[in-house]
């Protein structure tokens, strides 16, 4: 071991996440840890709860963060709102639908997927039939933008279908809340999930939650006990609720919280709207300055995450040689492609603070010196050939 | 909403954790979030292991910080290690014990449970009377340190019990850790679990786990799935584990990790015997001075953890009103009862880098003027009856 304090090295985030934290929140997160049951701490976890019902676009009484990544906020709303024998609709159009589809089968839920390509969005036509030959179905999950994928759904037509079958509706934003528009009570999601490290640019390791009364009623009127103790959403909400008086169920990671209540206040100060832009303005630099060095994108326009840009490996181009370039040398991170797209495309992320003119500037000046280096001039050829 | 940062107020933590985390290792988590999969960051992840190892005292390859608090360790570990049917021995002499208990039977474990008086350590006549009685027990799970309590039980003695009686032994050292000997492999314990805010003094959050080689052959040959797939052992370990390419499981709480890096640093540098040391010698500090006081410790000696001293709350003394005083115009936190301790008991906690002579000093001072001015004086009496 080298003893050592650890100095991580300079990069530029530009991967699917975490996305860059800023100073401002990397120090609230620094600041002096105090007691989970302080009142000054107690009185502070409802301003964390009414900044995330700001930023969902919700008046949902239970939205908070989850102690744990958003695999765990994922797994804490399905065991809430199935038990055993229930039936789900997953449509899965990439990594994180089918991590749904493991975790209801653990679950016991009989579980109904609509399949779709990776790197399409989801189409309701197939969803809308699937709910049709199955009226039985109690929720509808779905992943609003898919970040091994960066295609994004239409939630909104999604809850409504959910709606109109009788089912609730399951979202996960992990990539796209404070990256594109999310609209809980608007769209009539009934529950959602997400995570702090993509556009809300707080460090790893949160998930902010929401549910509405149907969803919650689903939960009260359970017949078997949720099956994690953890995850139980009645245990934790005692604790971060604000009824009553609070019962202890875990202690909350109290400078954690911190940086994900600054990270939430520099949103507020940004606008929401202002935000959006941002995200759609800087992708669209992104994807000239892309297309100018020959590159394609995996996902049809019309279906892409601005905060997730995917795009095809060139023929002859070593994936892992260029992203350990681009990392070593230029000190940028993107990310590899998952599952069936591992070695066909990179995952270039502009999530949140990410989300600059001058990230698009170095990443298409390194990349291009990178490809240039590697498989000789790609941009030439591929203009050539288009 | 007040769309401030939040500026903790400054307290000495002396409650049953978080302790005070130093302004070193709130720095190392302040350090640039870098990314999860990023080389580097692979390699720092397996300093924390050999920390984690060396501070658990064993050599169990699989060791590692579970992604969540204490609460989901304890979970993972037990979901992990149980199949429906099982039949679990739990030994109950407090909170921790009796939430083992709510998890197994979440399970679908046939749990046994072995009762021993909340402030006293484990019977180990009635636990082996209770493994003679159930000679198809699978685990015998305890608490090592009960923080509901202050109870300290042994450990060696009841992990020497599961080995002659054919079951793995499962450990609750979310308080003992780095506060009292843990002796993982000397001990022969099979699966053990912490914290990372009680002695280790890093932010909470972050919850170690180890688990031998018999542990370890008995999640692989489970028959069935663990009910959990972010709880898995077998998932999470293909991200953490050092053979082979890492496969992604879920996003790491980067910063948090640098905290604990940092944390398992300063134990490093202090001695684990000397840190040991200093637990001993100071929590008699503050024996001394609370029994100047008048007060009683709940827990008889020999069976008392230095790092968590409960104290009867006198007669007629109002324990809300001393608590609340104690935090508001002395900046101090004490931890209130749990459960049947409710309003009977104060938890006084030593831990890490809580535990000081300065704190025993401080804490004794603003005990005496609080109890001065709600109950008398208290002491005088109570030394009179003594």
């Amino acid at each position: 071991m080298s003893e050592q304090s650890f100095a991580p090295p300079e990069r530029l985030l530009m991967g699917p996440g975490p996305s860059h934290v800023t100073p401002r929140v990397l120090n609230a997160a620094a600041r002096p840890t105090i007691g989970h049951l302080d009142p000054v701490f107690i009185a502070f976890m409802e301003e964390v709860k009414g900044l995330l019902q700001w930023l969902f676009r919700t008046s949902n009484r239970l939205t908070m963060p989850v102690s744990g990544p958003a695999t765990a906020a994922m797994e804490a709303c399905l065991v809430n709102l199935l038990e055993r024998g229930d039936k789900l609709l997953v449509c899965r159009n990439g990594v994180f639908g089918q991590r749904m589809v493991e975790m209801a089968e653990r679950i016991g839920a009989e579980v109904i997927v609509v399949d779709d390509d990776w790197g399409r969005a989801i189409d309701l036509n197939k969803v809308e039939e699937s709910l049709k030959a199955n009226p039985d179905t109690r929720v509808l999950a779905f992943v609003h933008a898919e970040t091994s994928t960066g295609a994004r759904s239409d939630a909104q037509a999604l809850a409504t279908l959910a709606r109109r079958y009788g089912c609730l509706s399951l979202m996960d934003c992990v990539t796209s809340l404070g990256g594109i528009p999310v609209e809980i009570d608007a769209w009539g999601i009934d529950a959602a999930y997400s995570g702090t490290q993509k556009c809300i640019s707080a460090p790893p390791g949160l998930s902010p939650v929401t549910l509405g009364a149907r969803a919650s009623d689903v939960i009260r009127n359970r017949k078997t006990p949720v099956q994690s103790w953890f995850m139980d959403f009645g245990l934790v909400m005692n604790y971060w609720g604000s009824e009553g008086p609070r019962s202890y169920h875990h202690t909350a990671p109290v400078n954690a919280l911190y940086g994900l209540h600054e990270a939430l206040l520099v949103l507020r100060e940004q606008g929401l709207e202002n935000v959006w832009k941002r995200h759609a303005e800087v992708s669209e630099q992104l994807r000239i300055a892309l297309e100018d060095l020959g590159l394609s994108f995996l996902v049809p326009e019309g279906e892409r995450l601005p905060q997730l840009n995917t795009v095809r490996i060139p023929d002859g181009i070593d994936d892992a040689e260029v992203r350990s370039r681009l990392l070593v040398s230029h000190g940028i991170e993107i990310g590899a492609g998952l599952g069936p797209l591992a070695g066909k495309v990179w995952r270039i992320g502009l999530m949140g603070e990410s989300c600059r003119s001058e990230s698009v500037q170095r990443c298409r000046d390194a990349l291009a010196s990178v490809l240039a280096d590697t498989g000789g001039n790609r941009s030439g050829e591929r203009r050539a050939v288009v």
